[in-house]
């Protein structure tokens, strides 16, 4: 018999065992599965009351907040498909997915009234907008919106909802973080978020008793399966409208977190909380991390002084996302705090729903696992996106036969795990050697002085590239350039050493911690 | 993109990231996953090279060594179908599957000599078979096989194997143990077995550091996916090849075994094994177990003197065959422990890629979540076989409305725990009441002389049945009927007390330990 593989059974899994078991905590709102699948219900038939129907394309911009979750389930319910936006983007960037995507209908936060203030005229198939007021939404005056959430809520019906899903076909339209060009939409299907939760679920080892801190915004790429894995098992969703540390710190404590995802700058930032002193972990937190390696250092303070246990985990929103894990082997236990830490810095081997994933050469040849030879990551398998939408010359480009090429570079170490050594186009090519950004910007990085480090290439005369870093140092540190130059001196190739440095105040980097090296390079 | 779900995919992962790590021990050989891959390479290209093709089926009767696993991956390698034997069953039997299986080549051991000898003429279709000569074979000179496994391998090709699978092609053929009629042939695609195991390794909490003993037969649905899912992992398979109570904890000890499989009556065994006294258990052995619910003592005594912890599963063959598991929750940990092997023995909830259980009325309805109205277990989603084998009459008996119907009767507590109460063909109805056969065996189990207990319906003038209980005693143990009648008296409706008791030497049993009821009614 064949069922479609679709994370929306599991709300009805939740629901039927877990009737009474809190779903969603936001704040001082609980919902039960049974309510938070009711309100489903009603959006559901709200929005086809709204002449919505299955194939239908709605965007949503809202933070970390429970309506969040419920358009993840309300949307596709009836076969139509959720477009999240990133709630960090500008009016252009918004009006650009909005079109692109022939969303038919947008719902969107109260707080970002004034990006949509006049949408319709940017996406003129646009023809409705709905705004949520969460109880944490700012108050602003601005009118931009058709219709209210929790108005249209309450006059729908509650009526169980049941459609018949395809698992081939689309559930999202996760927009790329487009650093260099406009960003395109990857197209997930139904069995894609399926089988990337399923790898959640089994290598984050999740359970019926987890409590997940919603950290990471679930516009990416749906939260790295997170809002369909702690469904599946009951568990409970604690939502966190905005990232602040100290909140964040407080929630751990007082939920009883047990389990979060977030980028590496969130832990750097838990780390530098004015309020880490108050904090006293009695319990472990499970914490995947992934978008740039997570420096060895983080990761040892963290486990120290957090009690977190950082999984580091490699994707990108083309393969749902997740394809590999940084798998712990009982004969790591007994090596020293630094190597630990830089093996947990690896994004490791693949999981085991998600495919093959292999790193390849120019010819296709995997490349030798000698942890040095560089080549391209590529993946193969159930995760891999539909394709990009409207954009078949783009697909054609990224999946070549049979294969999707990440556009990350890594060399293989001889027990098979993957280290990625930097985007294709981060590489910096000096006298004909290829320079590791990432080594670079890891050695600037252990220096006590230094906060946050890029390092991009700049045009030479006779080497035609050399590296110039980007440095943000510690509130109250002093360091001369001489000093870092040394420091690096030491500690790289001399060919690798940056040639130019420069102090600024703030680093560029997308929502997930990816530096934008784009806007450095300038 | 879409890829075939399948498990050999996993053998593809182990071979890759684990490639030295001990795929499998037998006795002293010892097979890392390279190692192991190759002769499953030899394998397939040996039987090809005798004339086999996709599609073909090739029936296996092996214990559980290194061979069995072999078939399990090679076979269905290249495409072909593995149909294996219980070795439990008589000549009849065997040939009876081999012939209605369409089987080409058997595959089996020396100790089946005798079995075999004449198959050729009883499976007119069979082309060829293969004797197996595992190191602990016993001596036979019996000819019955056209040739030998291991010089078959020595003379194939080693090179790699790569075919192209469809997810929903038959991967195996598994025929029902068949207690009152003959066994029925149950077709298993590759997704089937992929999801069935996926919620193995999902639910028994599999990592790569496991090490699982065999005792459960690999012909029973294919070891409730135990061929796949430590496979998955880079996990280590330890072979049995003879069920010996003394033998299994010696190699607890001996291979720090961590998980294991198996019947009731296994740890039963393991209870009363005549070393039991040597054992001592340094770490946890997860143990599942299915077939018919443990008694609850038993349950209590294997943690205590075992440290087996213990998960009740559910299944039957048609569904791959797992379909619920007995979720433990942090608020039974407070119970008395008797009320916690109580609910130990509940067949537990739907696990999460299983797809949609239910128990039902006759007309369809869910039965009441309160712990009395009875109905049967039906159940929906992707480990529901494709279908019998050459019988769509009977596909169509077990498969209505998109529903497979277990034939079980269960009961569903207020928490959503389904609880088996017999098999419908079991339940003796009395006076036009319902009588639970399971309920009166384990009020027997409970008397301190009783080793087994088997109740079924014999004919009543008055109420039309009633029941009869055979019973076996603890060695040494002298009890009276009437003692066994006040004692059931005690703890039953007097409808539910046998009415007649016969004391028994042995209960005829299934090798997963389900008493063949048919047998007792004689």
């Amino acid at each position: 018999m064949i069922t479609p593989l679709t994370p929306l059974d599991w709300k009805r899994r939740a629901t039927k065992l877990y009737p009474e078991q809190t779903a969603i905590i936001d704040g001082s709102m609980h919902l039960t599965y049974r309510e938070f699948t009711e309100r489903t219900w009603r959006l559901s038939h709200a929005l086809r009351d709204l002449g919505m129907q299955a194939g239908d394309h709605i965007a949503v911009m809202l933070p970390n907040i429970h309506q969040m979750l419920e358009c993840f389930y309300a949307i596709p319910q009836f076969g139509a498909v959720i477009v999240p936006i990133n709630t960090r983007l500008n009016a252009d960037e918004i009006a650009y997915i909005v079109e692109h995507s022939d969303a038919k209908i947008v719902i969107a936060d109260r707080e970002y009234a004034e990006l949509f203030h006049d949408i319709k005229h940017r996406a003129p198939q646009l023809q409705l907008v709905i705004e949520v007021i969460h109880h944490e939404s700012p108050d602003i005056s601005v009118a931009f919106a058709d219709r209210e959430y929790e108005t249209l809520l309450e006059s729908a019906s509650n009526t169980p909802f049941e459609t018949v899903i395809d698992e081939n076909q689309p559930l999202s339209i996760n927009y790329t973080s487009g650093t260099t060009s406009r960003p395109k939409g990857v197209i997930l299907t139904h069995r894609n978020n399926y089988i990337n939760a399923t790898d959640v679920l089994f290598h984050m080892r999740i359970s019926h008793e987890d409590k997940y801190l919603h950290i990471l915004p679930m516009f990416h790429a749906n939260g790295w399966g997170s809002v369909w894995a702690y469904t599946a098992v009951g568990a409970t969703h604690v939502c966190l409208r905005k990232i602040d540390a100290d909140m964040i710190l407080k929630i751990f404590a007082s939920e009883k977190i047990t389990i979060s995802f977030g980028a590496p700058t969130v832990i750097n930032m838990l780390l530098h909380a004015p309020q880490i002193e108050l904090f006293h972990p009695v319990r472990a937190i499970r914490f995947a991390t992934a978008g740039s390696p997570p420096p060895a250092a983080v990761i040892e303070r963290s486990q120290r002084l957090l009690n977190m246990d950082i999984t580091h985990v490699y994707g990108l929103t083309e393969v749902s996302p997740l394809i590999s894990y940084c798998e712990w082997r009982s004969e790591f236990d007994t090596l020293d705090s630094t190597t630990i830490a830089a093996i947990k810095a690896r994004q490791g081997v693949e999981m085991v729903h998600n495919g093959e994933t292999k790193v390849v050469l120019p010819n296709g040849q995997e490349v030798e696992w000698n942890g040095r030879q560089i080549g391209e990551i590529a993946t193969r398998g159930n995760v891999v996106m539909d394709s990009y939408y409207k954009q078949p010359e783009e697909t054609a480009k990224a999946i070549r036969d049979g294969w999707f090429y990440t556009g990350d570079l890594a060399i293989v170490h001889p027990d098979g795990f993957i280290q990625i050594v930097d985007r294709a186009k981060d590489v910096i090519i000096s006298g004909g050697e290829n320079i590791s950004s990432i080594e670079v910007e890891d050695v600037l990085y252990q220096h006590p002085a230094v906060l946050d480090a890029g390092v991009v290439a700049v045009p030479h005369e006779k080497w035609g590239e050399v590296p110039k870093a980007y440095i943000m140092l510690k509130a109250g540190q002093i360091v001369t350039q001489k000093e870092l130059d040394d420091w690096c001196r030491e500690r790289l190739a001399h060919f690798k050493t940056p040639k130019a440095y420069e102090f600024v105040t703030s680093l560029p980097r997308t929502s997930t911690g990816k530096l934008q090296k784009f806007k450095l390079r300038g």
